[in-house]
């Protein structure tokens, strides 16, 4: 099967981070492209690919996908044995509820807080619909955490697509010096150790020099 | 297998509208609860079932869901006979994109124009970003069409959870009264004359003079 992931920055795209963790998932061997956000030609080069105009798109057999959550569950689907999803039910339901919540909601914590993994500086002040959304946050990943039916230090034991998800925001919280609970602060450790994770940060490191 | 829905208002909540649309596509017998919304207890209401605060929910065995996108694949995975997604691979994954594009976009067609059943009124004047996505919306639907390996009035053929998430913006174009290509008019159409969106519709406008 033929895998083509376009992203945009890799120091910048969140979203892009989520469609690559969830293609990592999978195991399968892909091509990647990136699009350099914010330039003169960026909108019109996604266009050739996309009428949304937006990253991470997933070229496949099947058309493009658009859409990090579209691409997760068409790779849950195509690779059935990688287990994207937690294999129980109800740890599954939980999982697409929280990918949900993230995909349609957090505005005060993305907008506030740009994803941006050269950052190393809390928020001079935390407005608080931002403190509440953390709060909120940290209380899904008990969530997930206490459905979970398997063992491991991602929130449904082994990774899934919720980590891809919430990776991003991981990278937040750390990124911003977000004081946390212990469970927590493993979380995001656990994230920072992902392997696809690290080379990411390493690449998106390395564009800041370009 | 028991199922209860939690919506908001049938005359504004557009997201429950999807919610029950996807479980109408079940034909699977199920409750329902309505928390009228913008109440002073109408978010402790909600919070009773769920931390998302928000609506609407599906109570199930396998715990409650919380989002339209997750109640929507929770369900086509529960009941595969039913056929919630396109049979067809590539139709499947650009209906999946299609409904991801809607769950995290459209924002300015949203806000400049709510949701309501009872609405029959143009807008004073259309701000140029509302144009964009709706002419975005158009273009996206023919996308739809033009991927369908089914017939029938529906934007792949039968009705599918496509359909459950474009109903409301049917309904926004009818009461905003925007002037529309025939192929979209006869989806609007279409939509209206779905027998579950009719008695929803009768529902909700019957809220008005409670």
């Amino acid at each position: 099967m033929s895998l083509h992931l376009i992203i945009g920055d890799k120091l910048y795209s969140s979203w892009s981070l989520r469609g690559a963790l969830a293609l990592d998932l999978t195991g399968a061997a892909y091509t990647e492209e990136l699009i350099k956000l914010n330039q003169p030609d960026t909108r019109e080069r996604v266009l050739k690919h996309s009428p949304t105009g937006k990253v991470p798109l997933l070229k496949t057999a099947h058309g493009v996908i658009a859409d990090s959550l579209a691409i997760a569950e068409y790779l849950a689907e195509q690779f059935p044995e990688a287990n994207l999803w937690p294999k129980d039910t109800a740890a599954r339901a939980q999982a697409r509820s929280a990918c949900a919540q993230m995909h349609s909601g957090f505005f005060a914590l993305r907008s506030n807080m740009p994803f941006d993994l050269s950052r190393d500086q809390a928020l001079p002040s935390t407005p608080p619909e931002v403190a509440a959304e953390i709060q909120r946050m940290l209380a899904l990943w008990a969530e997930c955490r206490a459905v979970a039916s398997e063992t491991g230090p991602f929130l449904f034991g082994p990774a899934s697509l919720a980590d891809a998800f919430f990776a991003p925001i991981a990278v937040r919280l750390r990124t911003y010096r977000v004081q946390l609970p212990a469970a927590d602060e493993a979380y995001v450790e656990t994230i920072y150790q992902w392997p696809f994770f690290k080379a990411w940060q390493k690449a998106g490191l390395a564009e800041v020099t370009q």
